[in-house]
């Protein structure tokens, strides 16, 4: 009996991280727009692969290209700005059945020059970056919004306790620690009709006020509890995804020095961290998988 | 009607990023393991989520001490050190179905002094790390090994021609030009009784070889030929993927200064990137996605 | 003739990146202090190196416990941290005649919970990290504060023009352009009694204000009137440094599809980058060079 | 009586981080240059900063363009091609004193393809970077080659004993521990008549040998010894500069677990990290300022 033979398997290629900068300026007080865009199709480049036959492969540099001129026109939400990329590499190449399109987004403030905001002179503001990948696929059409790099911590109000004991635990029960993470979340769009901009205000928003209250009993409650205060919150969110660390204060024994540490004096530790990855859902939505392939830090 | 309710989707959770090395030192020549290694739990951990009942969560503290507390015993191929820690943790809380573990691999060679190898002197070797997953769902078990960061360049009998054009495509065609890539990939294997280190050696070598030779059409044409090579020698390998970026190597245009470049003097850019993703399968092999879930670029 | 021994020159140890975070917490609403401090000592270390005699190496550890100790009593300012680490070091052991000690400090803002500020819970913020040194050298006593990452950008107001030209000159001239740049700056304080705190802040508005107008002929005549600016009103700041990138937005060239760009649309480089570094002063003071030695980017 | 007036201190600009790569092809055995190369101008450029006047500015472009235009002619070892292009600039402009031009050097290994090496695929190698400095300032003129990121590490033959105890010291002694460090050296050359390329070679060698050998009572010792060796074998080398973390690798506790440890299972911790820096020098001769204005790390 012979062996199967080899083929090539899923693929997707494109131009990545293209830095886009989109400034509008018909009135005064201008307005800047800043990207890092990646554009990725799939289809059938079958012949690129195998027989080295470039007939179906829109150079990278042409998507690049069309981003640049794309922004020409304006940007608005990265959503939408990927939406319209990939309406145009779907409708103009027959052989192009979808893609992949994401965008990190970087947030300026206004100086404040004088007391007054300055119409032309910014600072990039913030930790957090904004993200967004739109993914089409034969017909499907998938909007991930997200945001990674949202530091925060609590100095209480944080604990962990009544875990299963091994032979190899070793860790203090405890009712009062830091808390902190880096929150990296995704959210999926049931729906188009989305006002992009005002809706991921309202979700950082509530993410905050999830991760500051109530007592913690460890970090996979705070989590559920964020992602159930966000799909409360928007019923045209599907389901929210998140990867956070728990970046680990550790207080320190000062016995030693003949002095007290009240849960005062930490070392914030770099590696190992622990690392919490949940989705928060509606019952019966099946989730697509074409949405979440290729996004690392879930499961 | 009501409301769908929110409910925990997928989840998992550990410890990561656990720097340990190990040192074989029961003879004068010492041999040195040096891994970063991640333990992820799945299995029933609702209540943790929705009712902040930890119950069931070993600590990820705990995971972290058995990953020292199993190194002490002896390393060996990375693999098969995750193996070990997936098969402890399912077979001992009998709540955790499975999990994700994986593990970058450092290496180092020896130092050589006074012409001879030194047995307690290392110096970190190479570019690449080598990486390992290992990934177990209710019964089902996958291991992936691969690579990261072998940055690979050949200064010619590359080129890129006859592909579409549209009306935002300026590329210049060209039969030689530099062709440059920072490999990653990772490949599946189909069996149990593989000896990971040998094979680790000769993949590398084979993707070394595939890339070097023959004229590269396009990087998707070198990809393939590289992924085909593979599976060509290695039986027990049901599939390679591979993301690998396209490092532009612009040739710059000395003619305003008086001089010619015949592709002697590039540039070296950062951002933008072609990025170029593509699996080799054998036909007809069915992927598991839970082995894929949550890798990052990787369609 | 004999050649010259070989002997120890300039040293300096420690340890470095001490992660430490001092929460004050005898009031309801808690304070965080988030630094990365690095304490290195100077003086009689000859024996260590040469001899391997370490009963002058006060252990790199020691300084570690010690700055955690230090912190128990309360931070302060960055600036006043490091003042009493050096004069706990230098007045402790007869052979340590002095030091380097830098710290980064973490800026972390309240978050806003049901429209207040809440107790307790925080948020990583801004974009810049603040910077103190502290050198201590037999008996001279330099404190340096500064900033680190503060990404600032124009829209427009911003040209270059009348340069010399060669016949490696291609650059063609601009009365309009995007001006971006991360600002690094370090100033001397003359004196002692400083409020660190209010001068930090005072010192990074003026920055902003003075990078936000008026007309930018240059990046070096910003960076000078940024300086300026700080000397003018700070008269316990003897000396201001900066090291400046110029962060490249080029504006694209849209004319192959059609499209015109009245700068509009931008792709931000990441390299090569201008890089503009220079010292504003008061006429007539010496720069005492200790206070700047190891320093980068700064000539 | 009037305040001093506020003046332009000591200044530099240029363009930093040119991506340069130069195939040499005029055989079929192609060899590769990759360099980063930095340029800033010294010199009289008041105007700039205090009056907006960019008479004396030698864009910065330009200076990306000449380094691009250099490297026609062939690189060579990164000091000369800097030396050419310090040269070029100083004798170019009469208002141009001076500047600093700086080098990373990537090193690319060939290929092997069936036992042979290949003519024209490479794979990038080693770990360290190769760094150059060459500083002319009114006539003086300087050379500093060294290295970054050699990561060695020695398994035993290191301890740390017989150091000063204070109320904050409670580091236990050890005579057996791992010894592991990235070296960053940078030497001056005393001459100009050096073949570059072999002396970094062999300053590489004798630095990994210094540090393999012998018995290390400290890392100040052993750094003592790596830049005592250099001097011993180069009389063209007036003094080297070491900065070196101790990068801590803890034995793990594995004594709650019933095991023992005896060396063999350490933690590799990333931060915070001792950090040792020194000069070995030759008696009597004086090290010029300029050579070390802003290199950081060294005291």
């Amino acid at each position: 009996m012979s062996e199967p033979a080899i083929v090539l398997g899923a693929n997707q290629y494109g131009k990545a991280e293209v830095r886009v900068v989109k400034v509008t300026r018909d009135r005064a007080r201008h307005e800047i727009d800043d990207l890092n865009v990646t554009s990725q199709l799939r289809g059938d480049f079958a012949a690129a692969h195998v027989e080295g036959d470039n007939a179906h492969i829109v150079p990278t540099d042409t998507q690049k290209n069309t981003i640049f001129a794309f922004a020409r026109d304006g940007v608005g939400s990265p959503e939408a700005f990927l939406l319209r990329l990939a309406d145009h590499f779907v409708s103009s190449f027959e052989w192009v059945t979808g893609g992949r399109w994401a965008a990190d987004r970087y947030a300026w403030q206004r100086m404040e020059v004088g007391g007054a905001e300055h119409d032309h002179a910014f600072v990039r503001s913030g930790q957090e970056v904004r993200t967004a990948v739109v993914v089409a696929d034969r017909g499907e059409r998938h909007v991930l919004a997200g945001l990674t790099g949202l530091t925060v911590l609590r100095t209480t109000g944080s604990g962990f306790e009544a875990y299963p004991r091994d032979r190899y635990t070793t860790l203090a029960e405890t009712r009062d620690r830091i808390l902190a993470t880096d929150v990296t979340a995704r959210w999926r769009y049931a729906r188009a009709d989305v006002d992009y901009d005002a809706a991921y205000a309202s979700v950082r928003s509530l993410l905050l006020e999830a991760f500051a209250e109530p007592y913690s009993p460890g970090l996979q409650s705070t989590l559920y509890g964020m992602g159930r205060r966000v799909l409360e919150e928007h019923a045209e969110i599907a389901e929210i995804r998140f990867s956070m660390p728990n970046k680990h204060h550790f207080a320190v024994d000062l016995s030693p020095f003949g002095l007290d540490n009240p849960n005062e004096v930490f070392h914030a530790a770099d590696r190992p961290y622990g690392l919490i990855e949940a989705a928060v859902v509606r019952e019966g939505v099946v989730s697509p998988p074409a949405a979440w392939d290729g996004i690392a830090g879930f499961c």
